[in-house]
């Protein structure tokens, strides 16, 4: 059965990469459905191009392939790997940690490191530097289209073997639950965290409920207010702060109509932490 | 039949979001014909998306579904519905003024609001935030796609219970018809105006003639200067204003290869006031 | 047999226009796989619109349908125009230079220009400023899906009356290659040039070798260096200039996760110069 393409790049949609891994993969199977998840990933910056994946591979149908083309290391000895997921889906990347986020939640099932003597666009030996065109698009089409199956895509790889990008952990003590921020909702400048719902939950936090939220950089505070735990932001008067559960079901911090992230000059990564305080009354 | 999904929505295409919506559509049905009309509506901007549904409801065929997530009020008690315009597509959409300008113009022949203890994607329940992906998306792909009917949206509301963004109606005297500032021709920056062709022939000015063009903001004169009525932009020189029809057959004014609105600081909506007048020869 | 259609524009994809274009193509053919090529085009830029056709169009397959509209000249006397390439697909496009690329590179076989008075959006003859929506997206709908044959665009033009971009060739002496900066590789501020792989092999600079790079701007010196001609990015360490092949097998400059371009201030066009010279020992 037919499958859907996903291609994801940080390539930007100004030029014609995008549209060349589209004709490739149209060549391959005229009636494949392409589909693009985002090529706005800031350039080589893996860890967001995992978020990205993670973010989305669930609400795709089991068989759905996805291409993730953040490769800062294009021409070196990385590998080129097809993984299944937990959840079913499969990904085509560089071995460089860009599946650090689904490893972590949805689980790897198996591995296959790509056979570019096989697996590669015909007549693109003189081209060094397109691998996202000529080997996994290429490759992504053929595994999608049901031309080749995942065992075609070369010899299996230890799940163990495969490159993780460095995580910090949430966790929880008495009052207090501290995670990082993982990635800012772009759109809205709204930071999303990685305390999960049910971490947050032993606060016991009522929904309308005040809450003390403090950001730290690098070990300096840069935050320190109390907040109300909103359902929604329809909770919220328009320009106040809230905690929210965004649609990861992990916690978030905004403002109602405004950017979080721009007012205090908020970024993401392991040395961006969140802490989460009850109030005492 | 089947028909396309056309989603619009201001979340941009630089994370996960939009791929999620389209995910949970094509899971509805492989098969499915999924399209973007824009993800670039600023923010909250309810104005701009009903204007791009009325720019482009009508160059897609009778029932085409579209998906318009631009809702503020997610969370609050804001209903919401499915529409069928009097041009025969479906919109689904938070009832919140989004259809304010294919009311007027196509006019809306039945509206349903969605019943979402079945249109509901299943074990969405715990996710409070994200209405767009696991009501919005998912309804407008079992409408398109045939597995409910309009009927099985939900319940009938009446059309007179819709909610209307105020709106300021366009109207010509003596020598001099006045509008307001509709929206912009982003890219471009051109002004597009809610005078109608019809309405400006009242001035009987001739392809080629001159015509005085007024602009204010709050009441205060911000531009006022006389230059062409132009068939198309070839008619002037680089550099030089003119007025002309746009593709919806309104009123439009714009510096030949520059921009207008970045030039006098133009902005939209109903304090933003154009009068036309003939020149007196 | 039903082909892809690939659109390209300056319109951006903020505002409704792109949509339109869609929804016109697919009400010719509800079975049409419509693609976007980019819609990123500088305004009014031809010259990028002719690199970028260039750069996609041998990676889809024979018969694909390509519709280009960047159209300074709109409502002038420019005429409107479908092409064979000689690599097999079609475009169609205003004949205003926008093939420019193609036709000295894969060539043109054949030229037909667009009977209007059949090929045209039904109902569409108020509206004078969208060719883009309601001839060209129309028109190579039709063709796309095989409603019209290529004969059936219009009548025969000769190939060598389409309008042509001044163009700048590169050339080799002794020692040292010259060429135009082509365009940016946006995303990445790399400089991607007209240098071919083929003429600077008469250099004889092997992977791995240093060379010198000048770039000069009407005449006047504004780099000059020496770096490593690079297999890849991971030849070279972070932040360090370096000489490689691009994906159209052609020379570009590139700083290893810098932009090159933003770094010394380089654009492109015909009065940007680069000129490689083998390093003496």
């Amino acid at each position: 059965m037919k499958r859907a393409l996903v291609v994801q790049s940080d390539f930007g949609i100004s030029d014609g990469a995008v549209s060349a891994m589209h004709g490739v993969a149209n060549s391959v199977d005229h009636d494949l459905k392409i589909f693009d998840l985002t090529h706005d990933i800031p350039p080589y910056n893996i860890w967001e191009a995992s978020y990205r994946l993670w973010q989305t591979v669930t609400y795709w149908t089991e068989g759905t392939v996805f291409v993730s083309v953040v490769d800062p290391g294009v021409g070196s000895t990385r590998r080129s790997v097809a993984v299944q997921t937990g959840s079913g889906q499969y990904v085509i990347t560089p071995d460089n940690g860009s599946l650090t986020h689904i490893a972590r939640t949805e689980g790897i099932r198996a591995v296959r490191e790509i056979d570019e003597s096989v697996n590669r666009l015909p007549k693109s030996g003189e081209s060094y530097t397109f691998h996202g065109r000529d080997i996994y698009a290429y490759t992504g089409a053929r595994l999608a289209s049901g031309i080749i199956s995942f065992e075609g895509v070369g010899p299996e790889l230890p799940v163990s073997s495969l490159v993780q990008l460095p995580v910090k952990e949430a966790w929880a003590e008495d009052n207090m639950v501290e995670g990082m921020i993982d990635i800012l909702d772009i759109r809205f400048g709204n930071l999303w965290t990685n305390i999960s719902r049910e971490l947050f939950k032993s606060l016991d936090v009522p929904y309308g409920g005040a809450i003390e939220v403090e950001i730290k950089h690098d070990g300096r505070s840069i935050y320190r207010n109390v907040m109300t735990f909103g359902r929604s932001f329809a909770d919220t008067h328009k320009g106040e702060p809230l905690v929210y559960i965004n649609s990861l079901d992990n916690m978030a911090v905004a403002i109602n109509q405004g950017s979080f992230a721009r007012a205090y000059g908020i970024r993401t990564g392991s040395n961006w932490i969140v802490i989460f305080r009850k109030k005492e009354d």
